[in-house]
């Protein structure tokens, strides 16, 4: 497979994307936008995934799977996490969901009651305080937030908790930050999880965008007596491209939490599952399509550094180098406007879609920041930045 | 397109069907074993179905889709279900889900609280009571049946309703017993529900399998200010045979109760959802598969008649004649074992599978009953109905 070109200029085709993608993207905006929102690429994902769903359907039935997904597929899941991010994981307590959405609510509706009250990083995405109030549970922001250069201190996450607090929704790589943590701050939130006697929802839809010289390590690589709170949520959307498929798991520690979140997330019952041809794509992803994600992250880094270097450049605009995700998170207070302001600036003036830094969106520490999605070519990135940086002009002059 | 074809002995690939059909059946139990258990059937989905998913993966993205489901989606369902069935809908109001079961979990969980009772008919299938359960309800059974001779009478379930009654859960065609209803029929349901001011949930799942000369009414024919508190549930693994691909939808009347399930639902915020590859088979059903439907009844209609006759032939056996679904809940009760241990005998003596009429699976007054899937060959259908035969004459000589 050659793969050099997965990623080049023309392997955008704004002619099918203006038919499939939604969520804020081609689909539903003027033909002169360029859309920077949603964390959805403007690539294809590896044909082997598209190749293997294609010979599934060839074979004509489309009956019932296992409750609990394909022969093969928490295996798949097990040894791939393993193989890729040193995650043990058993695949007997895997749970695969139809979503990395569903999966936090799915865990949320299992452990928070009414009255609780759970951790939720801020900035955050928002699915963690969706997920905690849909569960009748009160989110409780904790504003974190550190420089490349520093490592992340989480001790007065502790101040947060009360009698009430049941669990820490934590994201790794963090969302929409783009930052890694080390082993030793991972650990201190393991310490105050355990000392505290609390659940860690620990979200790791990211954990397969990560940049060279940079290092994951994932709360599934601890001793397994530290982590037996521990729920951890991924999607294939990510990392592989397919939003649109609704694949996601979840990797539980003990059966008792495997049998409670099993439950509840009603694949026992045919309520909740996976459709099956998404199923064979998840088995595709992880045992055949990392050379693609490899290939994705050269491009990613390359157009990370390229957002870098042009916003640092625009007046008023403070970007961050991200370590994971290909989404970048930048200040823009010193132009004098606020986020909404700024995002809607550049999409009347410049046709550019970004996703203002609010609290709907982000949680509340978000205020003065603006996403950028860098998940497309090198050709529609520079031209969005062109457009970016006139705006930045027009509004710091 | 030959449609002759599609149900014929050679039709039914085994290889195939041993990997791939699980929930009770080829793929796992042991090679000799026939299933007649779960309703899932032994031929492949109309060919369109799978050459539109094809086309689909074939464009290459697989995006986001909108949260309400891709352009022409509810069009195709809101115009298929006029055509075919004469049920007024509005696109608007109807919310593609990942199954039926999925819908009626997110109809209990919208409209039921704790403390609150609902009906449920019975024999049902299992579904009703686990979503009224997980909604924190409680199901209140009532027993239902009737021969073909005679319409249906509901007056006594108004004695059933009490302060905290809050939905009749109601399946039309009635599952297991394979029975419509007349409008006369449905209107005294209607008038009932009314009258307390209750929601139905009317689960139309079966609604596609129709024999001849049999009528479906939907109480989605009945004036518009008659159903209002109408929740219909669709799904389309029955009627086209593709449960693997998790594809069904609900349907709502009011934008109020529209609004509060799509909540309930996570399709706002990616939870719920529809992958689109299911939204593309989806489409193709409706808009192009129905005279497949039509050469399947004719083939089920077939096996409902030699089944009948098979079945009327042996001792203790009473079988009823389906007006609709492709399952015969037949009475065992003058073999003189109870339902256990008929389906017990028959698998372990004969290698056939059939669900026994208990509780678990579909009610107290499933007493003495015991189902059988014939979604199948006439070859394999014999060659069980030869082996049933065998084992109640071991039984009963």
């Amino acid at each position: 497979m050659n793969t050099n070109n997965f990623f080049s200029d023309d392997k955008v085709d704004l002619e099918i994307l203006r038919k499939r993608a939604y969520s804020m993207r081609w689909a539903v905006l003027d033909k002169d936008v360029i859309p920077f929102s949603s964390a959805d690429p403007d690539f294809m994902p590896a044909p082997e995934i598209t190749n293997a769903m294609i010979e599934y359907i060839k074979g004509g039935y489309m009956s019932y799977t296992p409750s609990t997904g394909m022969i093969g597929l928490r295996e798949s899941i097990s040894e791939g996490i393993m193989k890729r991010k040193n995650e043990k994981s058993k695949p007997e307590l895997i749970i695969p969901t139809d979503s990395a959405a569903r999966g936090m609510k799915n865990i949320a509706d299992s452990l928070l009651e009414k009255g609780d009250e759970a951790i939720v990083f801020d900035p955050v995405d928002l699915l963690f305080a969706i997920s905690v109030r849909k569960a009748g549970a009160t989110p409780v922001f904790y504003e974190c937030s550190r420089t490349t250069d520093e490592d992340w201190d989480f001790s007065d996450l502790e101040e947060l908790i009360t009698p009430k607090t049941k669990m820490i929704c934590f994201c790794n790589p963090h969302n929409p930050l783009g930052l890694l943590y080390s082993r030793k701050a991972l650990q201190q939130i393991l310490d105050i999880a355990n000392k505290h006697n609390l659940y860690i929802m620990n979200d790791e839809v990211w954990s397969d965008i990560i940049y060279k010289d940079a290092t994951f390590n994932s709360l599934l690589s601890f001793p397994e007596d530290e982590i037996k709170n521990v729920l951890t949520v991924y999607g294939y959307s990510k990392g592989f491209g397919i939003p649109g498929l609704r694949a996601g798991f979840i990797v539980c520690q003990t059966q008792e939490l495997f049998d409670k979140i099993f439950v509840i997330s009603g694949s026992d019952a045919t309520i909740g599952g996976v459709a099956s041809v998404t199923q064979v794509a998840m088995m595709a992803c992880f045992n055949e399509s990392y050379y693609w994600v490899d290939e994705y992250i050269k491009h990613l880094q390359n157009n990370r550094d390229y957002v870098y270097k042009r916003l640092s450049a625009m007046p008023g605009i403070k970007p961050t180098k991200q370590e994971a995700t290909f989404v970048s998170f930048f200040d823009i207070t010193e132009t004098g406007v606020e986020s909404d302001d700024f995002a809607k600036k550049i999409l009347e003036e410049q046709k550019v879609f970004l996703v203002p830094g609010n609290k709907k969106w982000f949680g509340p520490s978000a205020y003065g920041k603006v996403r950028l999605c860098y998940a497309t070519s090198h050709a529609i990135l520079k031209e969005g930045l062109d457009r970016i940086e006139q705006g930045v002009l027009n509004i710091t002059k």
